[in-house]
């Protein structure tokens, strides 16, 4: 594991920024796409997002901010 | 992606006041109408704001304040 | 749009004090009435209330203190 | 409207200190009696109470310490 | 009504240290037994408690701490 | 009683590391072990701990870290 | 027991870095695999993670943030 899986989860949270992410949140509805930024809340801004129920596209996006404390986890989709 | 999609989600929120939003909150009801003003606890002043129920219309708002803390997420309808 | 809209939802909702509003609380029940006074937490005082349950007057108050968590939205019903 | 109730939810609800109120609590159930003290977060010490469910009396208190998150509404019984 | 019942809320409930109470939590289950201490946030330490379930005895425990934002109420059992 | 039972709820806990306790959650599932530690949040750290829905014991765990928002209550064991 | 073992949770928690842990949410669901890192909120990155539903792999995540309120527990996979 690299020094770079050493920073605290929301330092790591910030690197990650402008890459694509998977949030799932507490109501198990998933939105993937771009994180295009995201405070220490959680609050995230997601680009060219779509939303999936038990894994299917129900809509999209074309910029949505999600309230932070929605968030169940956030998956990274391109390690770093 | 402009530098635009950088600001933190806070800012990137206030910087679309005066401009549609849909907002879709816990109960899964949604909002859709102008957002005249927002703080950073995400409470929003909507005007001529429809409310949504599994997608039709079932009312309607000159003028309404929606307490932040029930917000799932906010979809900024006019892209910067 | 007047400029009016532009205040922040808490500065808004102070502005609309001695008006008429509807209230949804999270738990779907309605309350019409006057809104006496309003803190920034949404707790508000209403006089001369109406409880409404899906559309339905179920019960009056002369003077009631609603607790701002349990807010879900509050309808400005007398438009500035 | 008398100018008293242009006071703050809260010290309004504290001048009404030693009269007769009405709660409900997030649960549904009511308790009525006198309000002995109550504090900003809406605690509360109520005197000879009764607990009502859906309108019957079920229980009676002599005193009673409600915590304040649980409360939906006070009514306020003896208008000013 | 005594001078004593004018106190807050809190320090009421300090007041009643080492004396008899039956709480209730939100999910509705009731202890009763001595409250030997509490702090503000209604964290309390109960001895010699009875665990209720809609009026009957199911537990008993020497010395139990409840996290306070569990409780729906207190009743002072030894009115002062 | 004792002195030592006017401590503060927090106090109590704190004097009590190192100790059996069983602690029930808010979804009712208990935990029975040594605190090897607890903070003022009541996060704590349970070892050689058993897990018991309604009374059966169903896992074990050699150290557990439980977030304190979600305990109901901690029963003290070994009384002082 | 050793001296190891007296450290606050949370002290205990940030020790166990880079170690293997499982993690029960609120909901249920736990996620096994490393974590990477966690703050004192309980955020926390989980490298080489699997879903776990009923004691089932539901699903494997390269890199996961946890958002701490979601948390249940953390077991401590690596004793010290």
């Amino acid at each position: 594991m690299s020094q770079q899986n050493l920073k605290r989860p929301l330092t790591a949270l910030q690197k990650h920024t402008k890459k694509n992410v998977t949030i799932r949140l507490k109501n198990e509805i998933e939105y993937k796409g771009k994180m295009s930024n995201v405070d220490s809340y959680m609050n995230l801004i997601m680009t060219d997002a779509e939303e999936l129920h038990e894994g299917k596209v129900v809509a999209n996006y074309g910029r949505v901010i999600v309230r932070g404390n929605n968030v169940l986890f956030i998956k990274l989709e391109n390690e770093l």
